[in-house]
């Protein structure tokens, strides 16, 4: 069973005004709640269709098809810490507005072992459902802090690290010698999807990269989508790191 | 002025059925109807808000903020054509089901040079509004066929080409020489989203790579978005063709 108030107070987690409040995000699908309830974060409740039945699960959901299990988590307490690290390699994001996006950024960030991610006040917010669930889960295994990203950028210049960025006059991703932050850190700025990085951060930025196009000089679309830019150039600073 | 009739016409082409019976597709976005008028594509029609006026565009517009101008463009004639060419790089899509995946991956495609994209008959309809939206302009320029993908890739075999795909079990990408078709046809194929490539497709791969994650044993999450890993792959398909 469970109340008319439990389930208007769940509902409303879906917007960010209450999810900031009370601290706590949702988190639908069973494997998604597996893994919440295998990681580090604190799972307040769980709810399970064979316990509140259908017509409630459906309720609480904000999924088309409700799936069988919801879980409302305790954001994590650092979530605006922003202590930079010695080393290591980082991301920063300067603006990403679509949670598909941010969703997928996070996926990349876990597959490539990025060690935190960074993201300007104006990104979409992280326990937003849908940024949940385009993570697959690896919202809870990457350190993910919001900050002031021209701040941050430049307290790294200042601690001999680097602050790489992509720009259409930016150097040859391919031809550049990469640091993956062994010795200091090395931040990647990924760009908001219609404007880019702005003008704050690119003045923070000390090695602007350019992911080549085929052919050289004809890249046919103006640009890459963002995660992609972000899959591409993180790829790339693994593959160097591996040589 | 538009009639109720023309109204309820273009909006009948938001269902695939009637996209395939009228053989028209929806173009929405200034920037997007110009790149159609500037294409090889057929345009049979333009709508702009200053002549139709803000309440018929919001008609017959299928974005929650309707944009000052509307197409309808006509669907190439090869849709279906699949002859395949002596040489090239090439993509075959196995079941890309996300509108937003398949408009990315037409978006990489246009900037990495791929020659021509084959897709399964279970892939999304390329003429569905979120693949154009998400493809930028790049469904203008790229080619685009649907097609029996294993029967596909089993021509390329019989025509001395190569018919790559990524598996947990594949060999490291970047350890790996590819072909970027310069003398025999190379195809990359992609899986579906959720199960990756089908049985039938896998039995016509001939090489299996593996995007290796970081750490190498401890990839975190448990596979990359279907855009994420066709931009990796095709990346470094370029990448090695450049050297």
């Amino acid at each position: 069973m469970i109340s008319s108030a439990r389930i208007k107070f769940i509902k409303s987690l879906s917007q960010k005004k209450f999810r900031d409040s009370e601290g706590l995000f949702v988190v639908e699908g069973e494997k998604l709640v597996n893994e919440a309830l295998a990681s580090s974060f604190e799972v307040e409740s769980v709810y399970r269709t064979e316990e509140i039945g259908e017509a409630a699960m459906a309720r609480i959901s904000s999924l088309s098809s409700p799936s069988p299990a919801l879980a409302l988590v305790r954001r994590p307490d650092d979530l605006f810490q922003d202590n930079l690290p010695a080393k290591g390699l980082f991301l920063a994001l300067d603006g990403i507005r679509d949670p598909g996006n941010l969703g997928t950024i996070l996926r990349i960030a876990d597959w490539f072992g990025i060690d935190a991610v960074y993201a300007s006040p104006d990104t979409v917010d992280v326990f937003n459902p849908k940024v949940v669930q385009a993570s697959m889960g690896a919202i809870f295994r990457v350190r993910f802090h919001y900050t002031d990203i021209p701040a941050f950028c430049t307290r790294v210049l200042a601690n001999s690290g680097i602050v790489y960025g992509t720009f259409l006059d930016g150097e040859n991703l391919y031809l550049k010698e990469l640091s993956t932050g062994l010795e200091a850190p090395s931040v990647i700025v990924i760009g908001n999807e219609a404007n880019g990085i702005s003008a704050a951060t690119a003045a923070c930025v000390s090695d602007r990269l350019f992911i080549p196009p085929y052919p050289a000089d004809d890249p046919g679309s103006e640009s890459l989508n963002a995660a992609v830019a972000t899959a591409i150039t993180v790829a790339e600073f693994r593959r160097q790191g591996s040589l």
